[in-house]
């Protein structure tokens, strides 16, 4: 297997690694993602290859947005500065190296099914609850793209119409209830009812600080007001698990984002509310849900794995 | 090309064809569901059989349910008293023919993509609008059945968490605000309020006998409020098509079910309400949404298209 070189670029930071040739991660590098048009991203990017590998290596490339097959990042809602951007072309220009880039959710579903937690599943949904809601999908072990390559984008289907405002326009989207983010608001919004005590406490006494974070920790202390929230937004997941298994029926859901580390007060409740809300639950094999393994470097890994495929 | 028997096997009728060495349909024969157990449903498709084909021929069944990928019926909402039933194993003992079942959208799908209006695309969504909502999924110019064959199922993911409910228990399924039956059932609430003079004359005068047929009548001839009730429904059919189009990226849907003859007092209305609601429609190809072509022979033909696969 030839070395390659993955990099994951998100809406907050670049994350480069280095595959060496057995696979494995020999070195990475990561930087904040910059505030600024393509030709700086570009040059952040390029900066990180030169470090990882100086020599001739393939680049892969996972970019939060909707890449085209041509590697043009043409959308992306958390670079808000980067529209209609040539990133495959400018980034092989700039480093004079074989680049392919694609969608940052598709390299991560890669990560995860080449050395992660949808190892030996042919029929895989992989779902990040982070920011907003990230999707891949593995169709009989393929990874599927959609006809435009725009494909996966789980977060943005309506589930309660009456909810509150996605973040890109429409009304209750999933990705509003039931992204990381909105695990947030929740908290906050129990913060203003006057029933987050131990949330505050989590967040060293500042009720402005709570976050999803504070929610988990309150919960694993046994907070009743915690441990319901956590169920609430638990079923806010489920509603979309199901209706995603409903139309595509996959043997295995890969859960991604910082949230997995709440374990089974997460996936315990999870997995109860999907049972309860997926079609015909006694008539199926059960679906496994299970946290990824690759944490923020799925998508990095991912990247370098598909660079294999234009190495020379 | 070998002749080949199809059967489309639904809740309230079992239709079957003849295809002919030339893939036409050079019989038909259609008879009610019978409304028992499994032995009556073999008896009645087994007749069919005997009566298109007296001779050695492979049979194909679509069957409205859950089938797995033996050709057990293991459950079908519109069948009651069929459940767990081995419906390809009996089917070919009653006949002493080779049999091969699937889902009924599915092979409507195979209809549609073989000689309908799937030919030639690639990425196609099938999505039949009737009693609920059937869907059917080609990627990469294949049938995708998912890990247990139960993929497809559109009309059960949730739409509107407060909205009505749906035939299976779930509250606000696409299917409880999409299908035909939920225009039927928007329709008699419109004669409810007193709002439907238009609807109730195009139903010869019966107000409880208005459903959705009246609906495309009234507003064929211009009645505004039969016009506003086709644009509520119409954003209901696309806040779906939108969010599984962000899930699949397709790049044509196919419409199917009686509500297609509308025309463009549905497709209308329609296109425009998806375009609303797609994730970054500036930035993506649009997809086209448009009518099936085989009617309700789809799941016939797609069923003898299936069964050449295991004719001899």
């Amino acid at each position: 297997m030839p070395a390659t070189l993955g990099l994951d670029i998100g809406g907050t930071k670049v994350l480069g690694v280095l595959l060496d040739d057995d696979g494995k991660v020999a070195r990475e590098v990561k930087l904040r993602s910059p505030d600024a048009g393509m030709d700086t991203l570009v040059a952040t990017a390029a900066a990180i290859v030169e470090d990882l590998s100086p020599g001739p290596i393939a680049v892969g490339v996972g970019a939060a947005g909707l890449v085209d097959p041509n590697g043009k990042l043409r959308y992306a809602p958390n670079l808000p500065h980067v529209r209609e951007a040539p990133l495959r072309e400018a980034l092989a220009a700039a480093t004079n190296r074989p680049v392919i880039v694609d969608n940052d959710a598709n390299v991560a579903t890669i990560g995860e099914a080449t050395c992660g937690a949808a190892v030996g599943a042919r029929d895989v949904l992989m779902v990040t609850l982070g920011t907003g809601i990230g999707g891949g999908m593995l169709f009989n072990g393929e990874l599927y793209r959609g006809a435009n390559h725009f494909g996966g984008e789980f977060g943005h289907f309506t589930i309660d119409r009456d909810g509150p405002l996605c973040a890109c326009g429409e009304r209750g989207h999933w990705e509003a209830i039931a992204s990381g983010s909105a695990l947030g608001r929740m908290a906050r919004e129990l913060v203003q009812l006057g029933r987050a005590e131990a949330l505050i406490a989590a967040a060293g006494g500042d009720a402005l600080a709570v976050t999803g974070v504070h929610v988990g920790l309150a919960a694993a202390a046994g907070d009743p007001e915690a441990i319901g929230l956590l169920t609430r937004y638990a079923d806010n997941v489920a509603l979309g698990l199901a209706g995603l298994s409903n139309i595509l029926d996959p043997e295995r859901i890969v859960i991604a984002g910082g949230l997995v580390e709440l374990g089974p007060l997460l996936f315990n409740p999870l997995g109860e509310a999907f049972r309860r809300h997926v079609e015909g639950a006694d008539y199926r094999p059960p679906v496994a849900i299970v946290p990824a393994q690759l944490g923020e470097r799925a998508g990095a890994v991912g990247a370098a794995v598909l660079a294999r495929t234009i190495a020379g």
